[in-house]
């Protein structure tokens, strides 16, 4: 099976992976899918998530522990949401390898990069931050597909410790998994995603608590149609990996939805005013940038 | 062909669309497939636009005027944009016959309402005015599809001189199209409809517009991703036909801005005190509320 093409690929023996839902899950499998590893071990705080994860192929054994899934590996995902990172920080820091790497999937970076100086002191230059561009609002290792990255953005934000090897090795692996690597520092990366994901997805939220909460929500909710559900689909989305998204990401978040009411605050000017013209050449200006967009101008 | 179990349909010898665009072009296609009307005549302002609908099977004929349209017609649908209204019904009320049906596809209803009751005095019994919820980003006549209306809802905003047999023939003629008809006043229609569709354009129109007027944003853009595409497919939706939308509705549309922005200050304020238990609650419920709502808890 050696002779296929694909010596030249990345290959790791045992790899592990650190909360195994949507991301993790994806990860194990694209990995399996591309024989571009040996081994997967999982670990996971639900234990009827992992049986799942076991059944379904996801990881090839589940650990007790931390400490127990990262012995021996090769290969770390980190892939729980944020604020248990300095716990899994904590838990991995003693039981790495000299040559194992660590990578992690969250959606905000400067708080990893913060955990990662404060846990895993002495093997920074063997850990790779990164955030896969792809996700569902779906959760669980149920919802896991070998496909999510597949021509997907992955940003690298690597520290200045890390090592130069260990970010080609890391890439590779994300590669390995269809995606594209692009590279950001933690701080660009942070205000980047506050805007065209952070924000977007809050205000998805507050929409729906706004209505949820209306005596006649039955009756609103019974005439939402198509457009509502496109545009609350976030709102589906994991409570808790978005509660530690947006208060580690609070105060670059805090700034775009500033610039978003004071958006609000001038439509609702026009609106007051009547001013169809002005409200007519807003909603232009909207549909040709988001259809320049959608007609792939803003590629990197 | 008629002995096919459809005598009992509802059938029209001449329909007129005025406004062959997504909803008149989808309309004319419905009743087509459905058997229900014997010819169909269109009339718009962009003869391109009138050329394909022909030539694509819209419509059998193009008319000259709206009042060419009219004449002879059994059932008329009106699909512009609702500003245009109190013109296309000036014109068309001379032309209208005793037995002519008329109704609307217009997403605001006491703006239509009032323009009926000024352009279509002496007619108004036989007036019916209607809002298909269903739609797309798209328009124009290239997106129209017969199965446009199939299993959404239609609701009918009678007035007091609406008469009986109107009301039922015009449901009849939505029903043949596939749609489900509800009956509303045409002020909770407009407050209903500016909280669970108009709101969200308004709010997808803006954070578009906001992001693409930054020095940044092709960086922003070229990082958008899954979600930020559904959150603002509304945004790529008729700037004129929204801007006639808003201004129509636009005192029911400043309160639903006014309770969001209420909202967004109250999240807000849980984001500067690093409130994650509030963060979570609140996300929590949107979650709920919304899979409720797509389980069909709430359908009417």
């Amino acid at each position: 099976m050696s002779a296929t093409g694909r010596e030249d690929a990345v290959r790791f023996g045992r790899v592990a992976v650190i909360g195994v839902g949507l991301i993790g899950g994806s990860f194990a499998l694209a990995l399996k899918q591309a024989k571009a590893c040996a081994h997967i071990v999982g670990f996971g705080r639900d234990p009827r998530n992992m049986r799942l994860a076991l059944e379904h192929g996801v990881v090839d054994a589940v650990a007790a522990s931390i400490a127990e899934a990262a012995r021996g590996a090769d290969l770390i995902l980190v892939a729980t949401p944020v604020a248990q990172y300095p716990a899994v920080f904590a838990a991995l820091s003693p039981a790495l390898g000299k040559e194992t790497l660590v990578t992690d999937a969250g959606s905000t970076k400067r708080d990893v990069v913060a955990a990662a100086r404060a846990g895993l002191a002495g093997r920074l230059a063997q850990f790779v931050p990164a955030h896969p561009i792809a996700g569902a609002e779906l959760s669980g290792v149920a919802a896991a597909k070998a496909d999510l990255f597949s021509g997907k953005k992955v940003v690298l934000t690597p520290l200045t410790e890390s090592a130069p090897q260990a970010v080609a090795r890391v890439a590779a692996a994300w590669q390995a998994c269809g995606a594209r690597i692009h590279r950001m520092s933690p701080e660009e990366h942070d205000q980047v995603f506050a805007a065209v994901s952070h924000l977007p997805h809050l205000l998805a939220f507050a929409l729906v608590h706004e209505l949820a909460g209306r005596e006649n929500s039955s009756q609103l909710f019974g005439y939402a149609a198509g457009g509502f559900r496109d545009f609350t689909r976030i709102a589906s989305s994991h409570p808790e990996m978005w509660r530690d998204i947006c208060v580690a990401n609070r105060d670059a978040l805090l700034v775009e939805l500033q610039h978003f009411m004071q958006e609000l605050d001038a439509v609702r000017a026009m609106l007051a005013a009547g001013d169809g013209a002005g409200l007519e050449a807003l909603f232009g200006a909207a549909r040709d940038a988001r259809n320049r967009w959608l007609n792939g101008e803003f590629e990197g």
